[in-house]
């Protein structure tokens, strides 16, 4: 649409066209609300209520323990992680469902400090997820072996690297800036550092094409609950490279990944394989949520996904451009689309209160500190029409400074 | 009840008289069922279904990201945390829930440990628990300072304490006999020896009388979906009492435990007090199930629980002296009802097999290996009665010698 202006009718024409239109109706909803937060908490597909209802008074209500077996229970972590595996390139028997993002973090990052145990550096980048690097410093912490955190721009990692590295641990896509790294590139510039190589797919799985096994990872985790639509708190997933199952360990060694668990053995016999990867029980009800979004996930071809989240974050960023000009706003996001993952992030001083005045007329997306209006696209459910009646909503808060009002400008609490 | 036979009819007359006997009709039981397996996993509240839903449908599908402000899920696990610290004599802001069982045991038992930094030992029972003794295990090998875990009889605890031991980590009623230990005593015996007391409440929370605070516990964790009828896989619980916070650290360093989670600061800075513990982004749906649980509990006067319970546990065992003598039953739980919390495990050399005979014969129980049946007594909704027919079906099962048809000899699968 270079040089053109972008139209609603435009745009009413290209969800008139959208192959995936009809996943809108798999997800449930409400009126009066254009959403583009999916990469925070995404949407309640159809079909989880009724789902989580029979887990709750039939497995739960009627089956009771026996459900352990007799509804699957013992093997929704890897049945699920299966799924999930299937979404982002991980053979079968590599992915885990358990526990949250931040724990597996530290699960995955312990063992990959154990496969390079003469090495003290672990590398990641300054703008990383928070909890990725609080986790990091907390287990350097624990460990007290000199472990130390080296944190570097996006695009200092391969320079950054030597063989002090043992782990570089990056999240694939930036939560903040919607920036997306070369995974295979990157992971080949580790391994030629002798370095274990940790991805973070918490703004990936689901939302853009992930291919683990190509890209020759060694460790990856991820969470259940943005572009998966698990279900708020959904638990998160651990990858491990099949060639390193032999040889990984990870260090929360709970009864559930033991070789035996019922056999109630005196010692800690770690289960083959990503099995090893379980510890305690799994929150049954919420990750029987979690399949729902899977599965819904696993129905959508992945090269469609991409093509509608490049086409709606391209028309966004565009039409923001377009109507929104001259109000100080900023785009962070790359535009290289072969650089960006599934959402735009725009700067601006006043982000906090345009945010609150922008979710009080509907537009719900969220605000990252200091200046980061965040806006997801989820191409299942978000349809083009949408983008543009956002951002005229954005136009509107804007130009009439509606973000002024003192409703708005209350002080973000953080503490 | 001593030297008078046990009958139906009085039986009947405890039911009639029995204070608790309302709260049966707070949780909705299948047909056809006695089920004495609420110490592996919780009966369903009648109030959890409508609960559930809400949270799916309209604080998920309808609220979306709104909800953990305008829901209260950013809330949800310290509140969670404040009603079962009620339960167990927690002061206020003493308790979180977060996590699974094993993986607060992590958390707690590290913490210990850093609080004792010149002793290399972790004192616990050799029938505790398995998860107990791996995750200590899983830690040990990740500290790799030389910590060891000294393994003793649950009645040698005193004798093995020395100036060497960091921590002392014991579950307060242990899962396999249903033996209950002193937490008064055991824990001044362990700060008489200058230790560090973790104690594991799965098996007390909601079961029998606790008082952290007047034991003068360090820490404790616990579980969710037995006795506190959370439901499957229901997020666990962490304590450290008040006087531990400014100095208690825990190593899974994850955002929700920062001082200021949506501040994004580059280093991890723990929040205060008990908030500290909290890690990755909590299982909403699951957490709101145990609420429900919790709830009901609390309304519940724990004298008159453990009072129903030490009479049940009582009753039944004495159903078993008299109505199955001669059959191989031995009675493992302590006959003193001080040591006793609520449960009864009667060892048998065919355990697996009568316990498949009985569960077919609607009778839930559970196994545990190698040769115990175990019966658990959830005084909120098992009748005296249903404990006689109980032991009338277990009295079958063995004299008819049922338990030997095919379909119950098949072998445990344990691995």
């Amino acid at each position: 649409m270079a040089g053109m202006s972008i139209t609603r009718a435009a745009l009413e024409q290209l969800d008139r066209e959208d192959p995936l239109a009809p996943f809108r109706d798999r997800f449930s909803l409400p009126d009066g609300v254009i959403y583009l937060d999916g990469n925070s908490l995404g949407a309640l597909p159809r079909a989880t209520p009724a789902r989580v209802a029979a887990a709750v008074s039939r497995e739960w209500g009627e089956g009771l323990i026996r459900s352990w077996n007799d509804a699957g229970w013992m093997d929704l972590p890897a049945r699920v992680g299966g799924k999930i595996g299937r979404l982002i390139g991980a053979p079968p028997d590599s992915v885990m469902v358990a526990d949250s993002t931040s724990v597996n973090l530290f699960k995955a990052l312990a063992a990959g400090l154990a496969l390079r145990p003469q090495r003290r550096v672990i590398l990641s980048e300054r703008r990383n997820f928070p909890t990725d690097l609080y986790i990091a410093e907390g287990l350097a912490t624990l460990l007290g072996q000199g472990h130390t955190l080296r944190l570097v721009e996006a695009e200092e990692i391969a320079g950054a690297l030597d063989d002090s590295v043992a782990v570089v641990m990056l999240t694939h896509v930036n939560y903040h800036t919607g920036a997306m790294h070369d995974m295979t590139a990157v992971t080949a510039a580790a391994h030629r550092a002798g370095a274990v190589m940790l991805w973070d797919l918490a703004h990936s799985a689901g939302a853009v094409p992930v291919d683990l096994a190509a890209a020759d990872a060694d460790l990856a985790v991820g969470c259940g609950y943005k572009f998966l639509n698990g279900g708020p708190g959904a638990p998160a997933f651990l990858y491990a490279a099949p060639r390193l199952h032999a040889a990984v360990r990870f260090p929360l060694t709970g009864w559930l990944g033991h070789a035996a668990p019922f056999a109630f053995e005196p010692s800690y016999r770690p289960a083959a394989g990503i099995a090893g990867a379980a510890v305690g029980t799994p929150p049954v009800l919420s990750l029987t949520a979690l399949e729902i979004g899977v599965d819904i996930a696993l129905e959508a071809p992945m090269a469609a996904v991409r093509e509608k989240s490049l086409r709606q974050t391209t028309i966004f960023a565009e039409l923001v451009a377009q109507e929104c000009a001259g109000h100080g706003l900023n785009l962070v996001t790359p535009t290289d689309p072969t650089r960006r993952g599934s959402q735009i992030s725009l700067a601006h001083t006043e982000a906090w209160p345009i945010m609150r005045a922008l979710i009080a007329r509907g537009v719900i997306g969220d605000f990252r500190a200091p200046d980061i209006l965040r806006f997801g696209i989820t191409p299942l459910y978000v349809t083009h029409t949408e983008l543009w009646d956002a951002v005229q909503t954005l136009r509107e808060v804007l130009a009439t400074k509606a973000y002024t009002a003192p409703e708005y400008q209350a002080k973000l609490k953080v503490t």
